[in-house]
């Protein structure tokens, strides 16, 4: 099986699981926490375990939110967050995904990030385009009187002098989706510099922005570099172009 | 016909011409501008012209985003946003819904929110209590050590004093919608002091907001008043208490 028709598979069988839980703080309860320290509710358990099915018998190296990594010294690492944005999936708020990113070497290879709701399949190969249900998606040009962006600041930033730049902000709560929002032209950018977000919200997408011609930095403008692993926080910047990069860089 | 009935009937024809525009700029075009200065788009049109169709029999005033105010004398004045949230929805943001809020002799009679791509209609009957899809909905209760926020503040404001105060923040970019998921507990208030708000935005989940225990003032919070036209930009907070409302005063 290919990695697209594996990810896909995972997906559509957590969405049969758990679109029950979905807005029902009532039926869920915590099972524990993540070697990141927030805590795993049943939903994600459930979602982790159907990912868990279907990975364990290809022996590849796991990295998932719930459970850390399990290595297998494979060449290949699957990199998954069941459930982006867990607090909006309890909550009812319509922005959650599944996260798949598969690696080669600690080398991007593949992505996929599953809108539930929309039933939307983001994905791409390294090298062969970005797509969303097997249409082609790019970032979209920049206009400086036009720009929406996403953003998770930190205390130190003026966001004032931000907002004075950007006609829109939209904030969904679940950055590795956002970045698909980046990569098929609904966001300019997105960025977390608290730091927040981890390599399991971002691998999916990450490819998925790179194959839709986003930038994607680290806090300092340089090429992000990430350890595939569940605990480390890391500062990101997806931007649809240098100009658009540079409006934020210049803040921080 | 029960005001809900005509509502819902409207909504659900809504739904079945708009979609296919739904995350389709390449489909969409600009066929006017509306009273309040903003570009109506071809799906605004559509919407609305199907809203007439059902209200202009009835012979009821109607204030629509796009058309104004027609006055027919009548004690019924229907308040409508054929599509809240039309830049997330031509853009592929899933957060829009169809506002319905009905006024007898200007007060509050009937509300309803429809959310079309979570097939979720939001309803209040004045005194009757709020529901979602049919099951009561009310606001959540008031947590300081867990409050998640929408916002669209003014510049004087100071955003780094707010965000300290809250745990969350989630901007979704369309005003009337996210006043229901305060009212059933996703959010713990929004505000708009910008202010850009109309009362096409929020007529009918005043209703919702209210019957589901909120509170909505304006930015001295004073219970909010305001006119049934589609023009005046008004300033608008909605809390699920007190304690919020007062959170949010105290930074104005």
């Amino acid at each position: 099986m290919m990695w697209d028709e594996i990810g896909k598979k995972i997906a559509k069988e957590i969405e049969k699981e758990i679109m029950s839980y979905y807005g029902r703080k009532d039926k869920s309860y915590i099972v524990g926490k993540s070697p990141s320290g927030d805590k795993t509710e049943i939903f994600d358990k459930i979602s982790e375990d159907i990912a868990l099915k279907y990975l364990k018998p290809l022996n590849v190296n796991v990295v998932s939110e719930e459970l850390g990594i399990i290595n297998n010294e494979s060449e290949w690492t699957v990199v998954i967050d069941p459930i982006d944005g867990s607090f909006n999936f309890i909550n009812g708020i319509p922005f959650f995904a599944f996260c798949f990113g598969v690696f080669k070497n600690n080398k991007p290879y593949y992505g996929l990030t599953y809108e539930f709701l929309t039933k939307s399949f983001y994905e791409a190969y390294k090298g062969k385009g970005a797509y969303l249900n097997g249409k082609k998606i790019k970032v979209k040009d920049f206009n400086p009187e036009d720009i929406t962006i996403s953003y998770y600041p930190n205390k130190k930033m003026d966001l004032e002098k931000l907002r004075n730049k950007i006609k829109r902000v939209r904030i969904f709560g679940a950055f590795g989706l956002e970045m698909c929002y980046v990569a098929k032209g609904s966001l300019d950018a997105i960025f977390d510099v608290r730091p927040k977000v981890r390599a399991v919200d971002i691998a999916s997408s990450y490819i998925i922005c790179k194959e839709a011609g986003a930038l994607i930095t680290d806090k300092d403008g340089n090429e992000l570099k990430f350890e595939l692993n569940a605990t480390d926080r890391i500062n990101v910047i997806v931007a649809n172009s240098k100009e658009m990069l540079d409006i934020i860089l210049e803040l921080l």
